[in-house]
Order: structure tokens, then C-alpha cells, then sequence
């Protein structure tokens, strides 16, 4: 399956370093999606939602090890019980508030991606069908608090491999 | 972006007639991820989680329109404000409760993709990362308690164009 950018995500973050790991952790930071002008009309009615779903090409990563260590952890855990751009599909995914849009530049906040990540798909957050009562969440237990004020360090930037 | 299955969902639905829509209509249903095993050591440490989120390849759609009548309306709506299969990538999105793991097989409970769907990725689903209180949700406003009884019909499945 090949897979061809929608457009890119422009954010004030030009390096790894520093920038926050979750949306939890970047609540006030705001972002455009510029979309290619050829999908324009696809963003009619998005601007009725208040939050919006964002996959997106963790461009800076290659490669992937199956056991990482996680910012928010110590030891080493399965690469898919984590969140870390260094995977088979490097693929992310980040739920931010949609603040408004004019043409093809949709204006988010909340974003924790590099500036110029391509995006892949743009899909509405419902709560019917994207929150879950959920029961465990793993490593991740205590850790999740943690995540507001964690900042990226350059453990998942590309490798030579 | 060259992407390659991870491994394909196994579910009770040979057929898009009569599918659940959406996982709030598929509660019940359980399937099972049939990892690729050179993938395996990477599923450790999930099973501390109670739901993970499901990347998947909509593979009985090809080609997309920019605006569709998606199954909870029943006037065009803007391709992106939908979840709607045929995109222009099209990656599915379905977060569903984990109910046990036996080596590189994932039990899962409240499927809603079709037999033998291509797996992208698997993510831990994170409240502090993936629960946002909402406070629209557009023109899905008073559809969305409808997805749980919804049935989807033909109008998505593979078109000439």
C-alpha cells in the first residue's frame, strides 16, 4: 500500500529535542494543517467539530526496534505497547481541537509534532466512537501523568541501520 | 510512504452487508490479530492494557470522492469530516478491548472490520493521551447514538473508476 501526504503540519517545533511527547503536553501550542489545494472541498463541514483525529508520517524516524525504552519508562518494553515514531509503519496519531479553517489551512491546538510532518488523513473525533472506559493501561499506569511535562529527547530520531 | 501489513484481522464479517459501522455497534464481536511472527517480541507488554487502537487498511476500497453521503446522514458531507472508507489513504482506525494474547495471536472484543483486513499498526490506548472532553461533534451531533444499531450496506465497497 503506498501512501501519499494529504498535506503537512506546520507547528513551532524545527527539533526533537525539547518538544512535548503528547498532546497532553502541548495543550496551548497552536498549528496549520496546509492541506494540497486539490483536497480542499474534503474539509467542508470539519469545522464543526470541536476535535479532529490526525495520522501523520513520523518523518524523522527510520527504521524500528522491536523492544524500546520509552520516554516515560526505564526498561524496556514491547515496541507496540508504546508509542514511539521508531515502528514497522511509523505512523502517529495525536487528537487535537480544531480552532477554525480558511480554504485549505485547517488551525489546531494542542500539537506535538515536528514542523513539516506530512499528514496522512484528517478523520472527526467522536466520543461515541473513540472513548473507551478503560480498565489498564499497563507500564503506562503510573507513568501517564508524567507525560504533560516530558520533553522529546533524540532517542527516536533516525538512525543509520 | 511504502506501507506493509504487520498482519490481517480475522473477524466474523466476510461481507460489508450487514458489518457494524462502528465498534459501538460491534461490542460483542470478537476477532483475533494474526500477527506476522517475525513481529511477535514487539506485542510484549500489551496485555497490561484493557483497549488498544487498530491501524488498518480498508482494503475492499479503492478511489475516494471528496464529498459522500456517509451511513449516519443522509445529505453530502465533506470527506474528512466523515469516517467514511474510500480516502485517500485509507487507514481505518478502531479502538477495541484486548482480551488476551497466546504468542503472536491478539484476542480482541468489539471488531468492526471485515475478514482478513491488512493490519498497519497497533497502538495502547491512553486516556491521558486519546480522551479529549469534546464540545462538538458537527453534523454527527444527533447521529451518533445511531452507529450502535447502524448496519453498513454496499455503498462503500470497491468502485470502477
Amino acid at each position: 500500500m503506498q501512501i501519499s501526504p494529504i498535506g503537512v503540519i506546520n507547528t513551532p517545533f524545527n527539533d526533537l529535542k525539547g518538544m512535548p511527547i503528547q498532546p497532553s503536553g502541548a495543550l496551548e501550542i497552536e498549528g496549520t494543517l496546509v492541506i494540497h489545494p486539490e483536497y480542499e472541498q474534503g474539509l467542508r463541514d470539519l469545522e464543526g467539530f470541536s476535535h479532529i483525529i490526525l495520522l501523520y508520517q513520523f518523518h524523522q524516524s527510520t527504521g524500528y526496534d522491536l523492544m524500546v525504552t520509552p520516554f516515560l519508562d526505564t526498561q524496556k518494553r514491547g515496541l507496540f505497547s508504546t508509542r514511539a515514531p521508531r515502528r514497522p509503519n511509523s505512523i502517529g496519531l495525536s487528537i487535537v481541537e480544531l480552532t477554525g479553517r480558511d480554504k485549505n489551512l485547517v488551525f489546531v491546538r494542542g500539537i506535538d509534532v515536528l514542523n513539516n510532518t506530512p499528514l496522512i488523513d484528517i478523520k472527526p473525533y467522536v466520543p461515541k466512537f473513540d472513548v473507551r472506559t478503560v480498565t489498564a493501561t499497563g507500564w503506562l499506569e503510573k507513568a501517564q501523568k508524567q507525560a504533560a511535562t516530558q520533553k522529546s529527547d533524540d532517542r527516536f530520531i533516525e538512525k543509520q541501520r
